[in-house]
This record gives structure tokens, sequence and C-alpha cells, in this order.
């Protein structure tokens, strides 16, 4: 284990977390609030830490698998610690656990919220949860990538560990290029979004958090009505698309923009995900427009496809309370949680590709009853998938349900009814953020006790990562002769000096 | 295909049907009960119709992994539209599709009932619907097996499509051999517990009822308050300790009859499965303590271990409505509905082998990250478990999982509550009876639309088949190019004649 490459990488997080935090700083000193200052003392003191870190950079860089996801996961629980810091100081939040629960719900693109009354906090503090979003969305390693010097190590690991999907490669032979162009795509998409927002009389500053909790596919609004605040047709529309579009796989977008518009548009995660969709608000659409909406199909239809965009995409965003629809709507949004959005995308859940993988591992099973002497292989985009790839996705599965199993045993506890325990777990662990009845829209996750809100946590940041990097920091075999690596660092130290 | 062998065997599976028919009319005939005569009908027609398949042995008795699945699947599903003949025909269960569901969940041994009032019904049904129970537990194609003399096909593969667990194996060299012991371990036991409960004061008939129903892990009881009627510490305590000895492995009691205890305590299966009855049991006990049982733990104790044993073993008796039991205890109750008996049992759901194989094969996973060069094996039993094996589990648990979120989805168009859609689909697939709220212990299936019954029908029979044969049955690849070999046949038959 290359403990001196983890520390300098986590002091390299908190320097670019301290750099994140100017922003909401600007906002209140913007907006004449005190808040203002409480982000600056956690960003003096992030900055102080991080400095003490990367002084200096370790001699040794080389750097496998292991490593890449202990950073990953020690970074996130990191940056979700000190990142909770200002509402503390600031008495918004006057609880440090419910602090840590917004900003991993932040982070982590969730967007599942303690607080009871948004807009009772300060612009500053909106800012700085709505950034917290689009921080995560596309991943702060990935972001260090850009920035940090790397050289010699093998720095693929990280963005392994932080991309969504089953198997991630690299849109360009160089790690850093293949970062600069996501996070270039990601800046320029998140720009267009405010322009249109704005063009429809959203104002500046709700249009860019708005924007920022659509691209990381979060959820924070700044209003207690969601985007359901603004009575828009145009301006509900422009979030809806662009939910959908924080979905796709980004090297979709690469494709397009390199002018291979046949490989884009034959992508199978592509067509899946949009087939979803398209049969999800059909299905709601048509579910709901007797009982809610008698007098008009556009307006089932607009809610519908508001809805299914925010959950499959797992942003989270609400313009209805759809905690109140009927059954069939309300499964089909649970089954959607699950699903979420595409590889390569802000979005969280167990993605399409790997919901077409399981499909496809499980037909090949029955396909091999039916005629057992042939090969059969499983393809993806008419390229073979390599049975590692099949075993990590089972295995993700196969986690996945025991965490959520799991955790919803310990919410449990807090005897809520069976719905809200159900989704709420549902909700955090796949990045959601609102669930349905307790949890609903209109709802919040303030009542749960602070066991559950710690097992909430947990699912967030596992959710985000997609199990393995939190998985293999709490595996007692990574840390397997760990004492023994310290002694002999130190004894190597001394006879350094 | 081997059409004509496929036809062969539905036709003994009729034989030995019509066989059983004679029970429940010599029960009929001794309590006075006109109803036997409908019993006899079906009988006589389910005979005839068989004798003529079975007329003339087929020359070919060779037999692929395919035919064995699709015998199967057939078999099933004609047990369960026959059996349920008599019941239309004495107009106790006046709709065919009901009538359905109710042999379809006696023979898949799951005791879901659409009836309202059990006790209305005549000696004869109620003998019946429990002696489906006992011969879907051990299975009606392994009981051919022992009968009929098939020789020179690999009547294996039959075996093997009907037993549940991952990999099912001979106990002795000779698949009769096996078979044999198979059933005279299960009689013996459903004997032994006859005897315990009429030595507590049962009545005969529904010692013998309440036997089968536990035998075959199937549920259906005699009165409607199922095992509840019956206030006896005792009686309950009997059915409860044999609710988990037959879901037991039954290779278990071969080994333990063979004088290898070691091997039999050994066990991992067994050990997991004792575990978790216990963990469970220990959880409820102390979650219904307070609310339901003040005054005693012993009471909370005996309420909590009926429930749990009766739910993992997928048997479904009830003695207390645990539907209205705090929401940790009915989580813990719907966790087991899934988890489900041991390999080999006559239980349903995942099994608990099955689970075990997905955990590890899960942490190998992590494993493979913490150490990419290690070669990492999957052990049971400290037997290593071939990667057909794992494939095979890790697909059914992701087929599993499908065919529960599209079967909840059709269910949910009948707006029931989340927790019935979703404990009703459990309760069927995983072959247990009763789940939560409507259609708890106390509710029954009546008020589903026939939409969602046959769903539930299909739940029911692919459950307790481990979906593969019913699966394999639907699939288009098993019947390609069948209609070029049916037309091949025909001109083969006109040849030799």
């Amino acid at each position: 284990m290359n403990y001196r490459m983890i520390v300098y990488l986590l002091g390299w997080v908190l320097n670019v977390q301290s750099l994140c935090l100017l922003l909401p700083v600007g906002v209140g000193i913007f907006y004449g609030e005190a808040q203002w200052k409480a982000f600056a003392v956690t960003a003096l003191f992030s900055l102080m830490l991080g400095l003490l870190l990367t002084l200096k950079k370790p001699k040794r860089t080389s750097f496998y698998t292991k490593e890449g996801f202990v950073t990953v996961a020690m970074s996130w629980i990191m940056l979700s610690l000190f990142g909770a810091v200002p509402f503390v100081l600031t008495h918004e939040i006057p609880s440090y656990i419910d602090a840590v629960f917004e900003m991993a719900s932040g982070y982590s693109t969730t967007g599942a919220s303690i607080l009871r009354n948004v807009e009772a906090l300060s612009q500053c503090a909106l800012f700085w949860r709505s950034f917290s979003h689009w921080i995560g969305g596309m991943g702060v390693l990935v972001f260090l990538l850009m920035i940090v010097p790397l050289t010699g190590g093998n720095m693929m690991q990280l963005m392994k560990a932080e991309s969504p999907g089953p198997s991630v490669e690299k849109l360009v032979p160089r790690v850093r290029q293949t970062a600069v162009i996501l996070y270039s795509i990601y800046l320029t998409m998140t720009i267009v979004e405010i322009v249109l927002l704005m063009a429809g009389g959203m104002p500046w500053f709700d249009s860019i958090t708005t924007a920022f909790g659509t691209a990381g596919t979060g959820g924070f609004a700044v209003k207690n009505l969601s985007i359901g605040f603004y009575h828009s047709y145009y301006l509900q529309g422009v979030v809806t698309v662009f939910m959908i579009l924080f979905g796709v796989n980004f090297s979709i977008y690469y494709l397009l923009l390199s002018k291979q518009f046949k490989k884009a548009l034959k992508s199978e995660e592509l067509r899946w995900y949009l087939a979803i969709i398209a049969f999800s608000i059909i299905c709601i659409t048509w579910n709901i427009k007797q009982k809610f909406y008698p007098g008009s199909w556009f307006e089932a239809f607009h809610n519908a496809a508001f809805s299914v965009s925010s959950v499959i995409s797992t942003t989270g965003f609400a313009i209805v309370d759809f905690s109140r629809w009927p059954q069939v709507s309300k499964f089909v949004l649970f089954l959607l949680m699950f699903i979420g959005a595409s590889a390569g995308s802000t979005g969280g859940g167990i993605k399409v590709s790997r919901i077409i993988l399981l499909i496809k591992s499980s037909l090949r099973e029955i396909i091999g009853i039916v005629h057992p002497r042939g090969v059969h292989l499983v393809k993806m985009d008419k390229k073979r998938v390599g049975d590692d790839v099949i075993k990590g996705t089972t295995a993700y599965f196969s986690l996945l349900i025991l965490i959520y199993a799991a955790s919803v045993l310990i919410v449990s506890f807090d005897e809520f009814d069976m719905t809200t325990s159900m989704t709420a777990v549902a909700a955090t662990l796949n990045n959601i953020g609102p669930g349905l009845e307790l949890v609903g829209p209109s709802g919040n996750y303030a009542s749960f006790s602070v066991l559950s809100k710690l097992v909430l946590i947990f699912d967030m940041l596992a959710g985000r990562l997609e199990l393995f990097p939190i998985l293999v920091l709490l595996s007692p075999q990574t840390w397997k002769g760990s004492l023994g690596a310290i002694k002999r660092r130190f004894s190597w130290n001394r006879k350094s000096m």
C-alpha cells in the first residue's frame, strides 16, 4: 500500500475543496450575507491542511487498483466531513450529523435533504449545496487528474474507481486528456442549460443552481417546491430535457463531437435508455390521466415526463408530488430508481448497461440449457463482453441487493411504514433523493434517527462510488499486513534521514 | 426434441395423478359426501387420457436437458389444469381460474388461497388440497422415476429440472435408487409428524392434512385460523419443528442414516440455515415482546419461532397475524421470504446455499481488487464450486428479481397498496403463501383481477421449478426448428408404416 501517495492525493482533494469553497464565499459577499465567513474559515483550514499534506511529493508514485479505490473512498468521505462544517458554523444546520447527511447527499448527487424549509437558508449556503452536486457529478478525482501533475503512477485506477459503469474506458489514450474532454463537455452543457433557463425568465441565481443540480443529476433545489415553483412549461421542459441528457453516457457526446454519428446513435445502452424512458412516460401518462388530469393529456404527459426523467436520471427534482399517484405509476418510479441512468453519465442507480448485461447473461444460461454444446457469448454493441465484466456486474448487483436489504432492515427500526423505509433506502443508495410517502417530493429525511441517517449516508456514498471503493476501504483484506508496512516505512524513514 | 418421449412421460404423469385422485375419492366416500364423484370422474378421465398416451413406449428414449426441462414444466402446468377440475365440478370453486390458482398453489407448495372460508369445503376437497402439497413437495417426476420402468435415457435431467438447489446430486449412483431413498425419508418423516400430532390430541383428519402441508412446505390448512385454531403449545411446537426439518436438505438425513454424522453437521448450508432462523427469531421476539406480549417472553418467542419457521421454510402456516407486527418484524419476514429454505429440501425461495454462493462470489470480486494477481476460488463445504454453478446461481438471482419486478408491475394495476402487491408476488414466487396486509395470514388472494391471478399462477409454478424449466418452455430458442422436426417425424411415420 502506497500510503504516502494516498495522503498526497487526499491533500490535493482538500486543496481543490478549499478552492471550491471560495465560490460560496463570493456569493455571500455579493449578497451581503454574514455567512460567507464560515465558508472562508473552512476554506482556509482546508487549504492549510491540504498544503501540509501536499508539501512533499512522494518519490514512489506507483499506484494499484487497491490504492485507487481506497483513495477515492477516503476522498469522498473527507469531502463530506469537511464540506459540512460551514453549515454548523452558521447554525443553519445545527446538528453535525445532519450537515454531513446534507453534504454527502450533495457530493453523491443524491439530493435527499434533512431540511424542512430550504428557503430559510442563506444564498451562499444554497449555492454551496448545489455546487457540491456539480463537483460530485463528474467526480473530484477526475478533476484532480486534470490539474495535478501526476506522472508515472497508473492514474487510470482513480478514474475507474470514481466513474460509473461496468467498464470504464478512456476516450483518448491519455488519462488527463480524457478528463479534460469530459469536463469540457460537462461545463459546456451546464452553461447551455443556464442560458436557456435565464432566457425563460428564471433569475440568474436560480438558473445556475438549477443547472448545477441537473448537470450532476443531484436534485437540490433552492425552493421548497423544487422546480414546481416555476410555473412555466418552458422552464420545466428545459429541465426535463437536460435531466435526460445528463443521464446519457458522455462518450456518446464525444462521438458526436468527433462526427461519428452512426456509432453514437447505434449505442445499445442509449437505445434502451431512451426506450425505458418512453415506455415509462407512456405508462404513467395513461395511468395518471384519468384520476389526476382528466382534462388534459398534455398536463399528464408533462408531469409524467418530468418525473420519469427526474427519477431515471437519478436527479430527484420534482414539479408534483408523485407520492400521491396511483400504484402503477409509483411502482414504475420505484423500478426506475434501481435502473438508473447510463454508464459514464453523472447519474446513479444500477445503470442501464448493467441491466442489459444482467438480462443478456441470464438469457445465455437459458440458451445454454437448450443448446448445451454451443458457445454462447454475451455481446454489447456487437463486441464481446469479457467474463470478468459480467462477473463484476453480477457481483455488483448481488451486493447492491444485499446492502439494500440490510439497510432497509436497520432503517425499519424507526418504525415508519414499509414504503417509506424501502423507498428511502432506494432513493439514497441509487442517488435519487426523494422516495415515496414520508420521504416523497414534499417530505424530507429529518425525522430519521441518527443510526438511520448514518446508514443512509453510507448508502449515498457507496451508491455514488458504485459500492466497490467503499467496500474495499472496509475490507479487512485491504489492511492485512498494514501494521507491518507502517513499521517498515518508519524504519525506512529513519534510514533515509 | 424427443416429442414422443415427452408425450409418453406426460401420459405417465396423468396416470399418477388419477391414482392420487383416488385418495380424495376414498375420503369422500368415507365421510358420505356427494363430492367424491367429481374426483372419481376426473380420475377416470385423467387415466383414460394417460393410458392413451402411454400405450406405446417410444423406441428412442434418449433425453437431453432441454427435453427434461420442457417435460417438467408441461407436467406441472398439466397437473394444475387437471387437478382443478373437481373443484369446478363440485361448485366449491365455481371459477375455473380460481380453481387453477388453488391447485397451482397446492402443487407448487405455495399455500396461497383464493378461498375466503376454507371450512366450507368438503372433507375430500380439503384432503385433495393438502395432498397436492405432499405430491408437489418432493416432485411428481421424481416419483415417476421410482415407478416407471425408464431405461436408457438420461433420466437425471428430470430430477435436475424438478429438484431445488443450485446443483443437484444423486445420493447413490442410480437415479431410481436416489428417488426411492428421498421418498422413503419423506414418507417416514410425514408419518412421524402425523403420529406426534395425533398424540397431542389433534383429530386424525387434521393431523394428516397438516402433516401434508408441513412436509411439502405448502401451508394449506383445514381451518380458517390455520394452525392458530389448535390452542396448544405442543401442537404448534411440533409443527414449528417439522417446518424447520422439512426445510433442511434431504441429503443431510441420508448422511445421518448412513451414520456420517460429522459430515452432516459440518454442512455449511445447514449451519447458515439454522443461524438465520436463530437470528430472525431473536430479532422478532425482541421486537414484538414489548408491544404485543408485554407479559411473556415465552409467548413472544413461541409466536416468533412459529412465524419465522413458517416463512423461511416457505410453508406459510400461521398462528398469529404477523401482518400487524411492527415494521422490523415484518421486514425480517419479507427478507426470509426471498432467502427460503435449503437446497434439496421441499421448501422454496432462493435457497440458503444460493445466498451463500452469491455472497461468496461477490466477496471474491472485492478480494480480486485487493489482490489482483491471486486466484480466488469460491468454496463450499471445503470443495471448490465450479464457475458454471456460480454463473447459474447469479443468472437465477437476476432472473428472479426481474420476474419479481415485472410481476409486481402487472399486479399493481389492481391498485392495492404497495406492500400488498410486493408481498403477494414475493409470497407466490417464493412459494410461501401469505404475504402482508391484504394477503396477510388473515387475508386471501380472492380480490385480485384475473390478469393478476394468471401472473401469480405463473409465479408459483416458476418459483417451484426454480424458473429455468418454465423459461425454457417459453423460450423461442427451444422451439426453433420444431416445425421442421414435426414435419420430419410425420414423414418418418409414413415411411415406417
